[in-house]
Protein backbone atom coordinates (compact mmCIF):
# COMPACT_ATOMS: atom_id res chain seq x y z
CA UNK A 1 0.00 0.00 0.00
CA UNK A 2 1.08 3.51 -0.41
CA UNK A 3 0.93 6.28 1.82
CA UNK A 4 1.40 9.62 1.24
CA UNK A 5 2.99 11.24 4.40
CA UNK A 6 3.92 14.62 4.62
CA UNK A 7 6.86 15.61 6.94
CA UNK A 8 7.32 19.49 8.29
CA UNK A 9 10.62 20.54 9.34
CA UNK A 10 10.69 23.68 11.41
CA UNK A 11 13.45 26.06 13.38
CA UNK A 12 13.49 25.12 17.32
CA UNK A 13 11.62 27.54 18.94
CA UNK A 14 14.05 28.64 21.34
CA UNK A 15 16.56 29.62 18.03
CA UNK A 16 16.98 32.78 15.97
CA UNK A 17 15.46 31.95 12.39
CA UNK A 18 17.04 34.98 10.21
CA UNK A 19 15.04 33.70 7.11
CA UNK A 20 12.13 34.12 8.99
CA UNK A 21 12.76 37.72 10.43
CA UNK A 22 14.08 38.66 7.05
CA UNK A 23 10.47 37.71 5.29
CA UNK A 24 8.54 39.90 8.30
CA UNK A 25 10.77 42.59 7.35
CA UNK A 26 10.31 42.44 3.79
CA UNK A 27 6.21 42.16 4.25
CA UNK A 28 6.24 44.99 7.24
CA UNK A 29 7.84 47.04 3.84
CA UNK A 30 5.01 45.73 1.56
CA UNK A 31 2.93 47.33 4.06
CA UNK A 32 1.48 44.28 6.32
CA UNK A 33 2.45 45.57 9.51
CA UNK A 34 0.21 43.13 11.56
CA UNK A 35 1.98 40.46 10.74
CA UNK A 36 4.48 39.00 13.70
CA UNK A 37 6.53 35.98 14.39
CA UNK A 38 7.17 35.04 11.19
CA UNK A 39 9.33 31.17 11.21
CA UNK A 40 10.15 29.16 8.12
CA UNK A 41 10.54 25.60 8.00
CA UNK A 42 10.51 23.19 5.03
CA UNK A 43 7.22 20.96 4.23
CA UNK A 44 8.19 17.59 2.66
CA UNK A 45 5.71 15.52 0.81
CA UNK A 46 6.32 11.73 -0.02
CA UNK A 47 5.17 8.20 -0.91
CA UNK A 48 6.17 5.47 1.28
CA UNK A 49 5.35 1.97 0.20
CA UNK A 50 4.61 -0.57 3.31
CA UNK A 51 2.42 -3.03 4.95
CA UNK A 52 0.40 -0.85 7.40
CA UNK A 53 0.35 2.87 8.26
CA UNK A 54 2.88 2.18 11.72
CA UNK A 55 5.08 0.93 9.25
CA UNK A 56 5.21 3.79 6.44
CA UNK A 57 5.07 6.28 9.85
CA UNK A 58 8.46 4.33 11.22
CA UNK A 59 10.15 4.64 7.37
CA UNK A 60 9.17 8.52 7.58
CA UNK A 61 10.70 8.84 11.16
CA UNK A 62 13.68 7.12 10.04
CA UNK A 63 13.68 9.58 7.03
CA UNK A 64 14.09 12.86 9.04
CA UNK A 65 16.26 11.77 11.76
CA UNK A 66 18.70 10.56 8.59
CA UNK A 67 18.54 13.29 6.46
CA UNK A 68 15.91 15.91 6.40
CA UNK A 69 15.66 17.68 10.17
CA UNK A 70 18.33 17.97 12.34
CA UNK A 71 17.89 17.58 16.21
CA UNK A 72 20.16 20.11 16.99
CA UNK A 73 18.39 23.23 15.03
CA UNK A 74 15.11 21.62 13.97
CA UNK A 75 12.00 19.75 14.57
CA UNK A 76 10.08 18.18 12.49
CA UNK A 77 6.35 16.76 12.41
CA UNK A 78 5.26 13.67 10.69
CA UNK A 79 1.28 13.56 9.09
CA UNK A 80 -0.07 10.10 7.12
CA UNK A 81 -3.41 10.50 5.56
CA UNK B 1 -7.13 39.06 18.33
CA UNK B 2 -4.38 37.25 16.69
CA UNK B 3 -4.12 34.30 14.63
CA UNK B 4 -2.05 31.51 13.89
CA UNK B 5 -1.23 31.45 10.14
CA UNK B 6 0.47 28.38 8.53
CA UNK B 7 1.30 28.93 4.44
CA UNK B 8 2.76 26.46 2.92
CA UNK B 9 4.42 26.82 -0.66
CA UNK B 10 5.14 23.75 -2.63
CA UNK B 11 6.45 23.09 -6.19
CA UNK B 12 3.93 22.77 -8.95
CA UNK B 13 2.74 19.39 -9.54
CA UNK B 14 4.03 19.47 -13.13
CA UNK B 15 7.58 21.19 -12.55
CA UNK B 16 10.13 19.34 -11.97
CA UNK B 17 11.46 19.69 -8.45
CA UNK B 18 15.53 18.68 -8.34
CA UNK B 19 15.40 19.51 -4.81
CA UNK B 20 13.45 16.70 -4.15
CA UNK B 21 14.98 14.02 -6.45
CA UNK B 22 18.77 15.06 -4.51
CA UNK B 23 17.10 13.92 -1.34
CA UNK B 24 15.30 11.06 -3.05
CA UNK B 25 18.26 9.78 -3.88
CA UNK B 26 20.13 10.01 -0.64
CA UNK B 27 17.67 8.51 0.94
CA UNK B 28 17.26 5.33 -1.65
CA UNK B 29 21.67 5.49 -0.76
CA UNK B 30 20.38 5.56 2.82
CA UNK B 31 18.70 2.03 2.67
CA UNK B 32 14.88 3.74 2.14
CA UNK B 33 14.07 2.03 -1.02
CA UNK B 34 10.16 1.94 -0.39
CA UNK B 35 10.52 5.91 -0.75
CA UNK B 36 9.56 7.31 -3.71
CA UNK B 37 8.39 10.77 -5.18
CA UNK B 38 9.48 13.01 -2.65
CA UNK B 39 8.94 17.29 -3.65
CA UNK B 40 10.15 19.97 -1.27
CA UNK B 41 8.70 23.15 -0.03
CA UNK B 42 8.36 25.69 2.32
CA UNK B 43 6.37 26.27 5.09
CA UNK B 44 5.76 29.68 7.10
CA UNK B 45 4.51 29.92 10.22
CA UNK B 46 3.19 33.42 11.09
CA UNK B 47 0.74 35.46 13.58
CA UNK B 48 -1.41 38.12 12.14
CA UNK B 49 -3.26 40.94 14.23
CA UNK B 50 -7.04 41.18 12.65
CA UNK B 51 -10.78 41.78 13.38
CA UNK B 52 -12.05 38.49 12.37
CA UNK B 53 -10.72 35.00 10.72
CA UNK B 54 -10.93 36.32 7.16
CA UNK B 55 -9.03 39.70 7.49
CA UNK B 56 -6.57 37.43 8.75
CA UNK B 57 -7.18 34.97 5.66
CA UNK B 58 -6.89 38.40 3.23
CA UNK B 59 -3.89 39.53 5.13
CA UNK B 60 -2.23 36.60 4.43
CA UNK B 61 -2.84 35.55 0.46
CA UNK B 62 -2.01 39.25 -0.09
CA UNK B 63 1.31 37.50 1.91
CA UNK B 64 1.93 34.55 0.45
CA UNK B 65 1.17 36.16 -3.39
CA UNK B 66 3.11 39.45 -2.68
CA UNK B 67 6.61 37.48 -1.28
CA UNK B 68 6.39 34.15 -0.09
CA UNK B 69 4.79 32.36 -3.27
CA UNK B 70 6.34 32.62 -6.70
CA UNK B 71 2.79 32.01 -8.86
CA UNK B 72 4.90 30.67 -11.91
CA UNK B 73 6.37 27.96 -10.17
CA UNK B 74 4.55 27.33 -6.68
CA UNK B 75 1.26 26.75 -5.12
CA UNK B 76 0.35 28.18 -1.70
CA UNK B 77 -2.17 26.71 0.67
CA UNK B 78 -2.97 28.78 3.61
CA UNK B 79 -4.48 27.26 7.26
CA UNK B 80 -5.63 29.13 9.87
CA UNK B 81 -6.03 27.74 13.35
Amino acid sequence: MIFTVQIKVMPLKDLLDPQGKAVMGGLQNLGLQNISDVRIGKHIDLQIEAETKEAAFGTAEEAAKKLLANPVMEVYEITIN
